[in-house]
């Protein structure tokens, strides 16, 4: 085990509440339609803040929570798929306005996989006693990468953001094990955010391109069929049995995938809770956020063991276990 | 000191050279304005690649190199500000053109900083003891960000990837030491890449500008003023003085910005070495392609002490010393 803990989660997402039927009026689609096939109800858009605004506002929450100072950070990374710029880079942004004057702060990107991967990062500059103190946190607002005259993807996603503080400890927590893959040859399954590539000696080699489009079908079957596997690889790393797990947390993109990643890992629905019924899918900011709702609802307790599932864009694929 | 070895190095840069003759041409601009200010004569721009293809060819020489096959790879990291996209991450892409099955890969950003960035996390990867083999690459194309009717940013950037495997040891080489600062109350001293953030519900609450924009002078007096202080910090940390270590890499943004630097760090230039006058700026790219000219030309040898230094967007900032 690499010892650590997690101190504090928090959430934050935007205020406006778009529904199914809200969407019906802009687009040919139902609530009939979308809850069915995807678990989703309701997502939450912004109206005036971009990644970073969520990102901060979870930062603060966090801090206020662990009783930290910004200044007991050594480090802040934000996993985003969404990010405000190239450049500043988001992580850098949210340091600058809490005023964590000694952290250094970067990016990561791995999609929809983003919170295990940016957990795995941030836990092994704990692991390497570099850094005792650090700020993790997925954060997106993916409506602005949405064309939201194509139904096949506007319904599916919405804005939000997510985070943990991480300790390390002498206690008996930490990261128990991770697994980790990529399919690299199968990332056109899932594309988005394409800036043109173009320039005075070449002319356009590659059209701008800000949207998200997905082969829906092909992403459904490789999450169904590549999580269990990689889930029971993380589990005996970990030298446990799916039985000994008392909650997977997945990226909720979609409660069908879920509901048939379960089965095909048999295990027991209650083990997979969701909340894409009310956020849709934020990729990397999604397990933080219910991560924090299970955490506040009391459903989650120290002495838990926890597994974190991501799959998505990449296709880049995890899972983590953690004594919490 | 955390062991261990950067095994090989390797770099891609595009074809077409461009002079400052030639952007003449373009705009009001010449070599005698250029060179004096910025050191730069030269820079190459991608005729058809993008920033996945320099990063894949970067990854097919380093294992040439080391003799590794593709499926050695435990991960795959690369640090780019100029993604191909913001799905499929670039990292994900060279995987899968590799063929590294048992790799997973992500994206890192902190712009100009990515390679002592992606640095660090990739040597906490391999101190976390959770891994043993990885490759990490900085690839950047940032012509597709430039507005080449602006001369006062189009003229200091270049394409280019360069890279490096790490593999761990017992023997005494390996990462001495690190110092990574953010700014990110600065961060709008270098701007680039912001898709429009706007949906159905809020209209545009910000627009489309994928081009860079810059407070020159900004950067040049914070990258002279705070990079000696970090360099300080590193060095203090491994108990070193500055004459202990044989070379200082830093990020190649601009000769008079290191000139500075150097003499405002007592250390002489010969110490610095240089490779702007040919490639500009390239970003997280631009040590990495330092370093393996100069382990080609045989200037760099195992048994010295080397440091890194990053600097640009973020801001951030930073440096690491190695053994070599
Ligand atoms: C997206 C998804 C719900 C679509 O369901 P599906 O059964 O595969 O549907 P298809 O894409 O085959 O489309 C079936 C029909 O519904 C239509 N349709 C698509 N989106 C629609 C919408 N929002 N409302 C109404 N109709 C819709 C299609 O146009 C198609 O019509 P046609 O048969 O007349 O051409 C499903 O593929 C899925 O869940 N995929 C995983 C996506 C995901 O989670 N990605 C992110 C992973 S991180
Ligand atoms: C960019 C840099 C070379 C500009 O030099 P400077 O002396 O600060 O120049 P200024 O921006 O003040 O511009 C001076 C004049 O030159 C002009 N100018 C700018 N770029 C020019 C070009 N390429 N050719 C000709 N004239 C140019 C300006 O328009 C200005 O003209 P004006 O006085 O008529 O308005 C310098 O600020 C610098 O090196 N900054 C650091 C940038 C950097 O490295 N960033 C990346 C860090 S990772």
């Amino acid at each position: 085990m690499e010892k650590m803990k997690i101190v504090a989660t928090a959430r934050q997402v935007p205020e406006r509440v778009v529904s199914n039927d809200d969407l019906a009026e802009l687009m040919d689609t139902s609530d009939e339609w979308i809850y069915p096939r995807t678990g989703i109800h309701n997502r939450h858009v912004v109206e005036n803040e971009n990644t970073s605004d969520l990102a901060a506002a979870v930062a603060e929450k966090l801090l206020a929570k662990a009783g930290w100072a910004a200044s007991d950070l050594d480090f802040i990374i934000v996993s985003t798929m969404s990010p405000d710029a190239l450049s500043p880079h988001t992580s850098a942004i949210v340091q600058g306005k809490i005023g964590a004057d000694k952290a250094f702060a970067f990016d990561i990107n791995a999609a929809c996989s983003g919170f295990v991967y940016g957990l795995s990062v941030a836990s092994s500059f704990l692991s390497s006693r570099r850094y005792q103190k650090g700020m993790f946190i997925g954060a997106e607002v993916l409506s602005k990468l949405v064309d939201w005259k194509d139904r096949t993807v506007s319904v599916l996603f919405g804005d939000g953001a997510g985070g943990v503080l991480l300790e390390s400890t002498d206690e008996e927590k930490g990261l128990l094990s991770e697994e980790l893959q990529a399919y690299g040859d199968r990332g056109e399954a899932i594309l988005t955010g394409r800036f043109a590539n173009k320039n005075a000696f070449a002319g356009e080699i590659s059209p701008l391109d800000p949207y998200f489009h997905q082969d829906g079908r092909g992403v459904y079957s490789f999450a169904t069929r590549e999580v269990p596997k990689v889930l029971d690889k993380a589990l005996a790393k970990a030298d446990l049995q799916a039985d000994d797990v008392d909650f997977y947390l997945a990226h909720q993109a979609n409660h069908r995938i879920i509901e048939s990643m379960a089965k095909n890992f048999g295990q027991p629905m209650e083990k997979f809770p969701t909340n894409m019924v009310e956020y849709g899918n934020t990729s990397a900011a999604s397990t933080a956020i219910l991560l924090d709702e299970l955490q506040e609802s009391g459903q989650i307790k120290p002495g838990m063991k926890i597994a974190f599932v991501g799959f998505g864009g990449g296709l880049a694929i995890g899972a983590q276990v953690w004594q919490l």
